[in-house]
């Protein structure tokens, strides 16, 4: 809130470069947070219309100490552009924009009917967005959505994000005595709940990975033929990465799943925090009352966060051990999503990644949620193209954020060809 | 510290009463904290010489707004009475101080050669008592000890405890990746420092209370037959006591046992705190670099701290996740002790109580550890009598602490007569 100021001039900059473009509709539309900026160019009978969503609001710069340059002076170095949001995402926005620009400019026009929705609130939760693609479903009516805001799997390889898991947020409270206790005086006959929270969480995933919830492994995502090539032929890439990445010298969890299929499309659970008891300084002997635990399952795309925030509350109260009362409370939930990679509107970005790169991308779910574009998949009911130019050392929501300007030129190159890609989808 | 003066003058306050009451040494000691106050009525041939212990300084009053009266200005209520210290320890040295005045006013003079010992820093880790009694351990030779700092088991059942469980207190660290990651990135390959935890934990102690560490079964503290007799004859008020203190419906641990066995000579396992990862609020998705656990065990007074930290180091090693850095931190110990119910020492405490009380007390063993017995236990050698006269509702260390006058009166009356009895020990 304390640049708000500086969030609207970015907004209003974003207006400007649509009108300039030549979007004949061109809006700021203003709610309780940061405004969204909205262009329209429709009108070409026959062609099929895309919804492109990006965001304009970046994250906080601190700690600025850590920082080379100003954040918000660009710097240029080699191939890298260092800046706040260089990356995430005012950078792929300007790919966009670029691109658009450049089919206008070109003489052509654009081809094919053009929605766009840059946000101003991502970073911050993204509320009001959420509220106004709700309350605004005929008016985004579109046959797919484009969402440049992703990262590509490495410089030498293309990638393109046809899936994301999706997750359930938790908070597990286990309660003892009636009071904190000292263990001199009460230790072997009571309750403790940090002891209750670990024998549960053990019990909830094993060392194995393997999650003991009812019905979590039923569903799962199918995957095509391809993918699974592409799996098994980047396997050791990816594991390789992964180790470094960490900087540890093994994976933990399901190993008899590949690296891409355990971040991709197996569910997986994950606690985040404990709290309860005593962590300071020193040898306190205190037996908490009751304990905290935070715990997240990232899911399928094939489950509802609902459904299984009910299998796993039973779960919770199957395995909790005897002599503890516990709550389950469901603090946040999405759903994930999976774009078939037969798709056209997936297919046409494969040839424009093919033809720029000179190599074919692959697919590369991603294990992390993005509201968004649940949000396109769940309530405008349309595929999602995640098709991002973001390299993995961006070094996005640090200091020093980076874009590679290869990856900006070529960007620009492959979502130009892929608005063209489309004007005769082959549908 | 900020009561340095305060302390000063309590210990003065003692010094005088000593003096008052003839003894022919009395020395203020001074060290590096609050001093120490000795005095020492000793020339009586053939006599024994009793070491007594008390302590007069106090836990902090802090919250002061929960006290119903000024914690330094003594309030009568009925049988009660309100002051800071009332129990813990100024009420109970009051008791020792009044006993041998009694005996001295009398006109028969002290039955035995006494040698009194008050700390100033009980509360605060007692470094200088330690060091005094270790360097002074020939000035301070006694055929026993008696301390006057604990309770009963309650008002209607005298007790006396002969044994404390000792304690081994440590910190496990584990290191996962080298850095926090973000669980819908890495999740389902990642090392998670707290799941690894919660496992460790869980096979360090099971849900019925058994402890995985070699060797913390093989040298039980043995009791004598009637202890044990005493032990079944009032479980079920011991057991339903425990319950109402702690307000819950059934105890947690090795049923197969009584709770006074669990409590007072079976070793225990407690965490104390989890630190790692985010407790604040809502929904982080952290997979967090390392996590660390306050643990602790309570022991038999057969066992040392150091040898079963070496045991526990290599149980954490062994039940230890794969993929995971661990250390273990021995951040302190101390031994238990175990005095025969035989001595007679303790008998002569155990007829005392009965004449005062009108009924035998019982033998409860305590499950904390008190440093300064197991100082006079392993420097001193000699057996230690804790003949306290506190009750399990005085509220030590909070608000309101109390101290109950009838138990104060029966405690003068108990410590002359004890006294008086050992004049002749049946040795």
């Amino acid at each position: 809130p304390e640049h708000a100021d500086d969030v609207r001039r970015a907004a209003q900059w974003a207006k400007k470069k649509l009108d300039k473009i030549g979007f004949p509709v061109v809006e700021l539309i203003s709610g309780e947070g940061h405004p969204l900026v909205y262009g329209e160019w429709i009108g070409l009978e026959g062609q099929p219309t895309l919804l492109i969503y990006g965001h304009y609001d970046v994250q906080p710069v601190d700690p600025l100490t850590e920082w080379q340059s100003e954040p918000f002076s660009p710097r240029i170095d080699g191939d890298s552009l260092y800046a706040r949001g260089a990356s995430d995402d005012k950078g792929q926005v300007m790919i966009v924009l670029s691109a658009l620009e450049s089919l206008v400019r070109g003489g052509e026009g654009l081809p094919l009917n053009i929605k766009i929705l840059l946000e101003g609130e991502e970073e911050a939760g993204g509320a009001f967005v959420e509220k106004y693609v709700c309350q605004n479903s005929e008016r985004l009516r579109a046959d797919a959505a484009l969402i440049c805001d992703t990262h590509m799997i490495s410089r030498t390889q293309p990638s393109i994000i046809n899936g994301l898991r999706g997750i359930l947020y938790t908070e597990i409270w286990v309660g003892g005595a009636k009071s904190d206790l000292h263990s001199g005086s009460y230790g072997g006959v009571a309750p403790n709940p940090l002891h209750a929270l670990c024998l549960l969480i053990s019990r909830l995933k094993g060392e194995d990975g393997r999650i003991a919830v009812d019905g979590i492994y039923d569903s799962p995502v199918k995957v095509t033929v391809e993918e699974r090539k592409s799996w098994e032929l980047f396997r050791m890439d990816v594991e390789k990465r992964l180790l470094a990445e960490m900087g540890v010298p093994e994976l933990v969890g399901e190993k008899e799943y590949s690296a891409a299929e355990r971040l991709g499309i197996r569910p997986t659970l994950e606690v985040h925090g404990i709290k309860g008891g005593f962590t300071g300084y020193g040898a306190k002997t205190v037996i908490p009352a009751e304990a905290v635990a935070k715990v997240s399952l990232r899911l399928p795309a094939t489950m509802t966060p609902a459904d299984v925030f009910a299998a796993f509350e039973n779960a919770v109260k199957a395995h909790m051990p005897a002599g503890y009362r516990v709550e389950v409370k469901n603090l946040h939930g999405g759903r994930g999503i999976s774009v078939s990679s037969d798709s056209v509107f997936i297919q046409a970005a494969v040839s424009a990644i093919e033809k720029t790169y000179g190599k074919k991308p692959v697919f590369a779910r991603e294990g992390g949620s993005i509201p968004i574009a649940a949000l396109f998949d769940s309530i405008l009911k349309i595929p999602v193209v995640l098709l991002g130019f973001g390299l993995p050392d961006d070094g996005v929501h640090g200091p020093n954020e980076k874009f590679s300007l290869s990856q900006f030129f070529k960007g620009i190159e492959t979502v130009a060809d892929y608005l063209q890609r489309l004007r005769h989808p082959a549908r």
